[in-house]
């Protein structure tokens, strides 16, 4: 994200082929957007990747506010960022950031979720915080709006109360976007998961290290390693998430602990293997799924058409199936390769390939889908 | 690979980061690989990927020939081509290429296999083939040599008796190269396999392929799609191979089928999802392992130090494991990301992380130690 006034033009490059051009709002639909009885947004982080989509997000879907903070480390202070047909000024995030902020985005990392989450809601702020600072704690909502929106009942803006709702980890949004119409039919007793994670999970400098490092490669130059440690270029790489004493890294955990709070079952059985690959904004997913119920294949198919926010894209005849690059800077997360699982008896396994913008429905998209149910 | 006198240099670009530059035979090699006594060999499709990889593993390994013939197709008959300091004429593959003809390494596609392995095998040469054409064919072995040697008992060269030997799909080697030695211990009963296959797979055009549309995508131009019908660089999609009638494509079901042939467990349950990756000329595959008995990570961890074929990357301190640029231009299958599988009771679970290069383990390199045992 080299420019702030274009969010994705970084990622256009490699996406155009998948996108129509992003329309930037016309004057009427900022109408819309501003208005006097609408409530007061603050963006924290608004100079990262997901900071950015934020943005890109609320300008499409022509959310609705009567202010807007940009919100920034003391780095980013002072510069500015043109917003709807508008400039703002970054501030620096502060104790006094929330003063009469209504909701809060924060995408800045967990410590400073950590830290200044709770400023925000001692201030009546409601934050909807897409850091894991917050994910497993006990009473803190951890939404899907498709998937478990009655986990944030209750929680309201403008009362006065704060509140704090996380967002789930990329991974575990784009997986059980497909796998809980699914679950909710014939039960999912054992997920095994394979990622294929693209460089924007780790912030839009590792998309421009992808870039520069594929560019050294190309030229024959050592590629340059900042934000990994290894070459990125055309390789693939264990994520590079810190690993547990199980073994298991903690992009892995997420997806076992968060799908047990989001389905509330504690018994559902999750394993994973995170891969980053060399993709620049969309993940993909492989998904092994063991049922309680016997489900079908054209049954699975039928489902997943019928469910919001997810779109099948399953042509076996001319093997066209989800990609990267299609769902890039797209909402809806695609699943396809449905079939039944030869390895399991009767009907009761399904192997899916999902994808799905991890900026997108993975982070910016699920968190403004939380503070519209808000409203 | 643009130029035939040296294998890899089209792959060094990719791959010179983790390999120690390529030894060539030394005039003392020469003498030790060119003995009298020793087997005549043929090269089919010597100009492909493998078949160049043919040549460099021959190399590599000293394997001792007394003469050898380069065929191809009409298309390249002619050309001139250098091997171990040698010229020679790429001759044109027909039906009397075989006379006098030890063993016949194939790596020419399918319907090449149909044809002219018989025809090979009539003239009383030993036929290692690389295709798929026989490998699930009954009486025919399919041989991983640290896997089943045994399959091939019986069979010699220069006894004027004919034979064909099965060469496995590399995505399969890849895999049993690292769940065979769990499996001899603890019985795998089912295995759940994601695969990040390389453009190599597709060949030496796919490889370049990808080197084109690359540099095109950077530089903002639409990428040119000849092998594949869709865009490659920075994304990926499912296996092109044909899609079967129970929704899995020709590579997974390869992975299914070959599985059983080579354990001789006509009860393993596998299932698979394979996915082609924007990387160049190394296989890494996600395995999740059922047994029967009980084998803990550490147990695991020894059995694979101690197996023929296979290195560990396992360093979870420093976040070391397996990535296909490693693995690349080597003979060792890598295995790392060895934990128990949570989603599984007791120690009957793992998941593991395998990387191999697709066109030397994964095909040149197995074929031709199979070629050394018939010796």
């Amino acid at each position: 994200m080299a420019t702030l006034t274009h969010p994705t033009s970084k990622t256009h490059l490699f996406t155009k082929l998948s996108l129509k051009p992003k329309k930037f709002s016309s004057p009427s639909r900022i109408r819309m957007a501003l208005q006097e009885n609408a409530p007061s947004l603050a963006v924290v982080g608004v100079t990262g990747a997901v900071g950015q989509e934020f943005l890109s997000v609320l300008s499409d879907r022509d959310f609705p506010y009567r202010s807007i903070k940009m919100l920034a480390s003391k780095r980013s202070a002072g510069k500015q960022l043109t917003f709807q047909d508008r400039n703002y000024t970054i501030e620096e995030l502060t104790e006094d950031s929330f003063d009469g902020v209504d909701i809060a985005l924060f995408s800045a990392g967990g410590s400073i979720s950590k830290h200044f989450g709770p400023v925000a809601v001692e201030k009546g702020s409601v934050v909807v915080d897409n850091s894991s600072a917050f994910r497993m704690e006990e009473g803190i909502p951890l939404v899907i709006p498709e998937v478990n929106p009655e986990a944030m009942e209750g929680i309201k803006v403008g009362t006065g109360k704060g509140a704090l709702i996380a967002n789930p980890n990329c991974s575990t949004i784009i997986c059980l976007m497909a796998a809980t119409p699914l679950h909710k039919h014939a039960k999912v007793i054992r997920m095994v998961v394979s990622t294929y994670q693209a460089a924007s999970g780790a912030g839009a400098a590792a998309m421009e290290e992808l870039e520069l490092q594929t560019r050294e490669v190309l030229e024959g130059k050592p590629p340059t390693c900042n934000i990994f440690k290894q070459q990125y270029a055309f390789n693939l790489f264990s994520h590079n998430a810190p690993i547990l004493s199980n073994g298991y890294n903690e992009e892995e955990m997420k997806l076992v602990k968060e799908t047990r709070k989001i389905w509330n079952d504690m018994n559902v059985k999750v394993t994973a293997t995170c891969i980053r690959v060399p993709v620049m904004r969309a993940h993909a997913e492989s998904v092994n799924l063991q049922f309680e119920k016997p489900i079908d294949e054209y049954t699975a198919k039928d489902i997943l058409k019928s469910a919001p926010g997810v779109v099948v894209i399953d042509d076996r005849a001319s093997n066209h199936f989800p990609t990267p690059l299609e769902v890039s800077n797209k909402d809806d997360v695609a699943v396809g390769r449905i079939r039944r699982d030869v390895s399991q008896d009767g009907y009761k396994g399904l192997d899916i390939f999902v994808c799905g913008d991890q900026i997108r429905k993975g982070a910016a998209l699920n968190a403004i889908q939380i503070a519209e149910m808000l409203l």
